[in-house]
């Protein structure tokens, strides 16, 4: 049975707030959405930590892969609108790997789990690795459905998500500077924080694209449209992603399952009154498949509020921190000022806080934009402009704006700290003294190195 | 300490998607917000299942009343520029009435639970008792912050929800045909969901309200922007909060609530696995302030998730069918057809259906506009508009859009069932004889009476 | 050669606010843009004088009919993926249709002028008419361009804008209750008003239309979006169309249209030191084409400033309260009220003014929704809905809502008069008695029988 | 009679498109909004040639100025609410400053008149110097009204449009490198052309604007949020004010009225057979301020149209190319490339085309942010960022982004030429071969040297 014979004789559209609508017009694509697998999404926040910074990013990995689908989808039809392949070679769109690529888009985060930067830094999990197992293991729904189309769909599907797929037109439309992907969650995070910054003609965009030998490149007339999502990607990553407050949410989130991970490997120090049993495979590094998917957002924030009981000082006072929202404060450093961290810390320590769990340094840096290093470990695709006469042009070549930013690193590196720290001088409290020293190293927010 | 000893030197902004920017500019609302109890607030979905229905609307009750005092804030604002009182009684907008205003509008909903109607259903409890609880009893932050005012803020804030204050401006600033929270959820829910139905012209709205003696009048000049909120209200409850896919979860969800603390109760006949410690109490029909604010969504559908594998098939496949998302199917009826009802739940039960946990009637009705009711458990305020010579006159005598659709109840009457039911016939199984049957009774989605 | 061979080999795409991207994938169509005849479109506003209520909506014919033809190919492509005709007669959807379709669709406002309604009621032209004439007559360039497909296109364009085409599919996707041209102007004119009440969901319109044995139906699952789609049309009609300062510069519009074409075809009582060339036709009566696509805003209101000038004192006194926007003041009356008219002309006429030019009234009524009349004279299609099992139901018969307001006018009658006539009773004016008797027959806007 | 004396009552509102709702609480700029001076901007288009790139673009310089008034009313609030002087010369906000600032906001574009750039450039009329006179003229209604509140108010506002006036904080705030005045246009344009590049977040731009000692400038945590203002503003020039299209209307509007001067000053060598009346003072260098106001885009279209039928061919064929939107084509040329600039211009003569008026050069370049250059002849204020500690930063010392833009140039140089010079080679025409040649020197649209 083909992809085409699953047509669905009438178009399925489900309303979304971004795209508007996403059309679903084949069963198989129907089936992948409806598994428990695919529905877990629901359950966990494309943000994570910064929906406490920008209350309304509150949505989840769900709408995400269904618009990162619908774009791809728009792609081909365009594709194959204006650009269809003659003959095999000619680097035209070849529309037989429509399956390949949307379903490839749905599924290129399905592997994600709670949290999971931070937890795949606890728990060492890879939520890439489990993307590809959920693809291709027999055991999975996902598979049995792709698989039903050809028994090599979902081998196909994630060599797409590994990059090692044969077209490499279908990998960057999924993965690339100017993918689904990124397409989709730039603008979708910047609707719900209520931003404009990750605003961008996606019509435009996808209208200039253009399929060539061994990728996808853009007319050069819409150059602009280009420069624009670059400008967007890279003002998202530095108000929305890079924000101090949510990188403080998630230090106290690391933190606070780091001691949680420490407490239940070692019970003969601590005897635990409640077993958080979904972890314990995690606690335990003996996981399963089936352990990875029962876990969720709220399975862990259900942790957490029995942990604010716990005998355990450290633990309660860090998911209390998490979940009544009191981030770390922060200050700024750099290659000189970093020489202070030392001492700062030393100051915390005296005021009574454990620094291993109290404090933290954290970086936060982003290529606006990358031209082809082809020795890095994931060498990024450059962006290609078809000049009129056919030639092929970089960006940075074109665009003084990008060549204005590339290559430069965006970002700050930030020490993280108790509030408690910054208490005002007329607050009387036992560590007042200590509190002002810590003080004299801060200003402005930076790190400082006192004369 | 009065509420304007604690102006915040500057204005202190969140960003908003809805209403762009909601100011704080006291530390009281400040430090509300920032209590374990409002935080608590985002960890429940303001629209419980409609997030099944609309993937994009999975936002939480924290930002709704963050909106809500937000308009309420604007309110006070537009009456103190255009209406200042000039001495008592004299139906004009007395500034001092804001700390009371802005505090209620603020902790309105704070005492819902997670899914709080069918939570309510099962358990017994009283979301608007514990928001007055949350407000007066002298164990909670919040009343701690408010008494910090007036010994009789947090009662005065409590009788505004309660509708017993004395200024009838600030209850209906609150709560009424034409609030503060029903503006912001409209709003707020058709962002999120995607939808246009939900929006009207809030700056118009705001710019009509008028205070007058006992309550709040409208401008006549203003008529057609009330009317267009009056449509875009019962648009809403017809297409969002009525959709049948989202009361189907509700009805799987309530019968999964209702099967467990069947279970629970009864642990002679069951003797579980696992032990939903934070629902207990509720289990038990013995519950404090503290166990309810542990409750939040992610804390049910952890319990969900072990219930999957419970022992008892009925709690774990609707466990299964809540979490992965596998909606009860409907059909219409009338008083008429109701008469079916019996037959269909009796081949339902043939089938292999519990009908008690796999079968349910809802009707969802909604007057769309009120004229005062004065023998009505609740009376709602009518909607009174103010001629260019003083005098009022009651919407629907001037709005023949809102007159024609006055006293007329929208909504229907379903009956739930499982999907299974109307399985395909070429569909191979041994029920198929009894679901044919069942089949006969149903036509365009109605519930019909065979010839 | 046919519209097929025409097809370009890359879509071309215009930067749309309101439709994002309208694409023009024929060259047939973008050579009719580009003719004189549509460009000139560009030099008539939409919205005549709304224009003057709402500043925003200074949007012009041509944005208006590029939009109409976009909503057209979005219905083509729909029906043709989603119900293609198998064979002649079977009520599907024959996309060999489409060009006629779009052309008409791109062409049906073609033979609007400036101020179309207003204009017409002074010279008696027609617009209608004149479209048939720019797309038929030879020695237009649009009906060149249509006879390249075909010698009979340029008679099928005009007949389904005549509503007289064979395919009744296609007259009622260009004019119907729910047609491409209602669709773009609700949603164009709310954009540029900046007002929410013309917003409807469109592409949720548009995914639930379908084609049927003569005409375009819709499927009942979108009932809501129907309903929707109704209530805006309402309400864009009573807040914007109606609006009584529109209809009062419309008022002025017309009668200083009247008092100059009473001047010019009176030359022995006025020597005009001045001659409006371009509009001399139309005093005469005898105007062809070529006059009128002379024709557009900018050229009567270059008449209109020489006119400020004029040495009659009625004609410059109208051109400075069009320009410098200064509306009639209007009251509303009814059938009892309306004999106070003659009694209050009769006070405007003693206070100065020449009633004929100082005075109207003026209707605005529309039906919110019309089931079918056979026996008007413009029967209106009424709005079908398909149940699953194939049947049709009318809308009224399942929409309480529109079932509520069908059938009952919406809409006032108004009588307008100068400003002057309001004048506050402090002001010392020679008229001031008058003035005063005036005002004691009104009351809240509205024309009063005193005691 | 004091600015404070005319506040009116209540609050008049008028709807925005871009900014939601404009407040008017004072009779002085109501009646400012009302006099024949301010209403003719409704007939001035705020973009000129650039709604016949983007069509949706068609909005007047009536709406931008009522933008820039609210904006500026809205910096007042925001300043008197968070930074109230204490004492006079504190560098705080003094709230006697806004009538003052509001008037200017509204009156800052009172002088444009039609095409105003290619209008100065033919007729050398200037902008800047009529909209003082407009404001401090005896003779004006403007001058009339503002005289009601003081004697020098009209000079004061005239000082602020000036730069001279002595409070620095109210010049910034109509001009300088974040005024109301681009804030305002830069999201009108965005709105009304449909681009996103224009949005910027104007609330959170707003918020953290501060009044200092001379000036004013922005809270260091705003940075993002000005950052992005820069880039929005780039944007919009290199892709919405810079567009070559928009750029060619220009030239050919240039080169229309360059010759109708020539034509109309050179009457023994042209008997034209009509007269434009309102042209004439300027074709005669000596026209008056009524003169001027006479003027609008509709009088210079009405003498366009009556210009198609010149007998002079060049104006008849330049006429009709700016009417029917026939826009040169354009090659892009640098320092080196230039250097064929005039054989291409010979080529374009031996074509048939007389070169003055069918060919043209234009540059357009934009410093994206400029640092103060106090030689320079107009030197912009540079963007300080206020620390927490008081100290001002420049932005280019911490935006990394910015300071990787600043002091480029972006922007083109282009040659435009009649389209008919690319004619196809397939096209019999007199004149192929030196189409050919001409070819030869253009690719990739820009002029080449050829080997
Ligand atoms: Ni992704
Ligand atoms: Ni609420
Ligand atoms: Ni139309
Ligand atoms: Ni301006």
């Amino acid at each position: 049975m083909t992809f085409q014979d699953e047509a669905l004789p009438r178009e399925k559209t489900f309303r979304d707030p971004i795209l508007g609508t996403i059309i679903v017009d084949n069963q198989i694509i129907l089936d992948l959405i409806n598994t428990p697998e695919f529905q877990r999404l629901r359950r966990i926040k494309q943000l994570g930590t910064s929906s406490l910074t920008f209350h309304g990013a509150e949505h989840s990995r769900f709408g995400h892969c269904l618009g990162v689908y619908e774009i791809a989808r728009r792609m081909c039809n365009h594709f194959q609108r204006n650009y269809p392949t003659h003959h095999p070679g000619d680097g035209l769109w070849d529309d037989s790997e429509r399956p390949v690529a949307l379903c490839a888009a749905l599924l290129h985060d399905l592997g994600h789990g709670p949290y999971s930067h931070t937890f795949e830094h606890i728990f060492h999990t890879d939520h890439e690795e489990i993307t590809r197992r959920l693809i291709t293991s027999p055991t999975t729904n996902i598979q049995r459905i792709l698989a039903r189309v050809a028994p090599d769909l979902p081998a196909q599907v994630a060599s797409v998500i590994d990059h090692t797929y044969h077209n490499q037109q279908v990998v960057q439309m999924i993965s690339s500077q100017v993918d689904a992907d990124r397409m989709d969650y730039l603008q979708r995070d910047a609707y719900y924080t209520g931003t404009n910054y990750g605003k961008f003609d996606l019509d435009r965009v996808l209208s200039v694209m253009r399929p060539i030998q061994g990728g996808i490149a853009f007319e050069i007339s819409g150059m602009h449209a280009v420069e624009d999502y670059i400008i967007s990607r890279l003002q998202m990553y530095l108000q929305i992603y890079f924000h101090p407050v949510s990188r403080s949410m998630e230090v106290i989130l690391d933190h606070l399952l780091k001691r949680a991970k420490y407490l239940y490997q070692h019970p003969t120090d601590y005897q635990p009154t409640f077993t958080p049993y979904m972890l314990m495979p995690f606690f335990n590094n003996r996981f399963t498949l089936d352990d990875y998917l029962s876990l969720d957002d709220g399975v862990l924030s259900t942790y957490f509020i029995h942990w604010t009981k716990s005998e355990d000082d450290i633990l309660a006072d860090l998911a209390r921190r998490f979940l009544n929202r009191r981030p770390f404060k922060s200050a700024l450093y750099d290659n000189q000022t970093g020489a202070m961290l030392e001492k700062l810390t030393d100051l915390i320590a005296t005021a009574g806080f454990n620094a291993e769990y109290y404090t933290a340094t954290n970086s936060s840096y982003k290529l606006p934009y990358d031209t082809y290093h082809p020795q890095s470990s994931k060498p990024q695709s450059q962006i290609e402009l078809i000049q009129p006469n056919g030639e092929l042009v970089e960006l940075t070549e074109v665009s003084t704006l990008v060549a204005a930013i590339a290559g430069r690193q965006a970002g700050d590196e930030r020490f993280f700290f108790p509030k408690e720290m910054l208490a005002e001088h007329d607050n009387i409290e036992i560590f007042e003294p200590i509190y002002q020293e810590f003080q004299h190293y801060i200003s402005n927010n930076h790190i400082i190195i006192p004369d």
